[in-house]
């Protein structure tokens, strides 16, 4: 039905987005790719993410989608955002070039903080290029309602990006013989090295 | 298997309703439609949204159908629910004629409030219609057990109302070339505007 | 693949189950049975339940299944054992021959109440019969860990059990024509009685 | 499209893996398996469990994958790590010959207990094989964001290990008689033992 990868058909738009005085976010699931071994089994290639696209306010209702800035959000990062409390905080860290020699070039920070009396989050990136000698800032003010819907939508995707939803669609084995010593089969697991 | 948009066939009947002394309320979620792209992607097209039904009770067990009142609640609207503690209120307001020349018409309130034993909340609707000169008022209590069905049914319906059930469904990108840099991967990403 | 209903092939057989030293307690989801309308469209017809049985211990890890009980939770009584905390307790009252000639002849009463320590529940379930002139006891100690397990199969069964996932597996309606207004097209949709 | 049992095709390999100063651990699910019965239904074989695997570092960012430990948490294991709150601990023990005349001869612990600030947990999985007189230790250090991924894909797997997607899997049973007396029918399933 859907081609194949390195096509940009088959791509599917429904991100969850925000729209604020300043800026607007906008989040959606990056799923991960895979590779087929010669056993016949596949493995996670490039694993998954939750993008985050901030884009800034040019004027009233009106916002700059050119200028946008992505902030990639890995499972686990998906955890710290998953298991914020209402007074917590979270600041995360990213440079695109690391492992390059562009190390340290441009560094991205995303915190989310928040609000003083309790009505939701503000989410800042701040993202310097000392390559282009830029330095850009988003602020979006996320209100509890909308960051009880990004919590939901990470819950649900966060499975997906880790490609575990591959386990469980995966025709199940039948095993249709003998009788089975269930108590001991599962510590047998265990010798299964 | 299932007729396209615009036929009443193929519709499912499966709401989760409350049935009390003075009125009766029912939720079941409405999914997004969809318009292809030509670039062969798909978008959502009109949103998805939590529907929910009020009508008034006539007699001992008797609901008058005929004259139910809706409210549509938004992912985000969702979110409000999502997240209500057992001490919290949660108040929406809509109109459904905005942005039209009707706009400010017909005025539709959405009031949820705990009990103030704790044993559940009230779900008052308030639809005040200038051009029919109508008000009208539904007050719907709800337990706790009933209100955890429902947020538990929205948890689960929110995803597929955003739309992000398609991203999880589409069949996976395998990239069955040469081994790949994991580490650096995720970050490319954030430079792939 | 599966044949339809009335058949007993095509069972699925996976409960949960606990085994202590007076009883066992096993729980399983049972789907809802779905009418399909003149219109095209299916409606619900016997609703889901999770069926919960208590059969008793005859000797050492030796228990009657014969002696078997049953009761099936509806959707609300799941919402009431979901929304549990740590020291609350809950008591269900079932008269399976409600409605009928023998109404009040047998009475059933699920009671869940918490252990002093914390440590888990109680799980008492009591049946009297006026017809046969039984009278039968039940309880099952259930630790925290397992009463998790309860709860989160109790949260993914929840949806099937009510039916909503027919909304979800549903094929989407693509809506292919001219752009849409997506503002206003949330609202009309509260019109739409 | 993948293949039967028995055979290592069709595996899937998408762990979740944390590398830390001392060891690494990694989780990921394995499903139950079936056995068609006579009558047609299906009725869980092996159970589905969570493996987790702890290998050592030898190096800086080195790990000798052969040296790696196994611990395979059962539904009601995973439901203690489910249920753990921030200052909670839990500890499993495991005897992979159980039941066999090896009896005894392998003991493994796996514990969880909270860092002392509230940052995380530690997991700690102790091995002692007292055929091959050998005694191991792996700890992990587990920050709260990787404990809300782990928590949060055990839930995504519980019901999957549990087999309980074939029950909402299987296609739907459809009356298409006559009306049905819904208030009764739900009442009529604790008849029909």
């Amino acid at each position: 039905n859907y081609p194949a990868a390195g096509s940009t058909s088959g791509r599917i738009f429904a991100p969850y987005s925000v729209y604020k005085g300043k800026a607007a976010l906008s989040i959606n699931p990056i799923l991960p790719t895979f590779t087929k071994l010669e056993s016949g089994g596949i493995k996670v290639d490039r694993r998954g993410v939750m993008m985050l696209k901030f884009w800034p306010a040019i004027g009233e209702r009106k916002y700059d989608w050119e200028k946008r800035q992505l902030f990639a959000l890995s499972a686990t990062e998906m955890g710290s955002i998953i298991s914020m409390g209402p007074q917590d905080s979270c600041e995360l860290f990213h440079d695109p070039s690391m492992l390059s020699s562009n190390a340290g070039q441009v560094r991205k920070s995303l915190a989310i903080k928040p609000h003083a009396d309790g009505s939701g989050y503000f989410f800042n990136l701040n993202v310097v290029n000392n390559i282009l000698k830029t330095s850009e800032r988003f602020t979006v003010p996320v209100t509890t309602a909308e960051f009880a819907v990004m919590k939901a939508a990470c819950s649900f995707a966060l499975p997906h990006i880790m490609g575990w939803d591959r386990y469980t669609t995966h025709p199940p084995r039948r095993t249709e013989g003998s009788p089975s010593r269930v108590d001991t089969q599962l510590l047998d697991l265990e010798w299964d090295k």
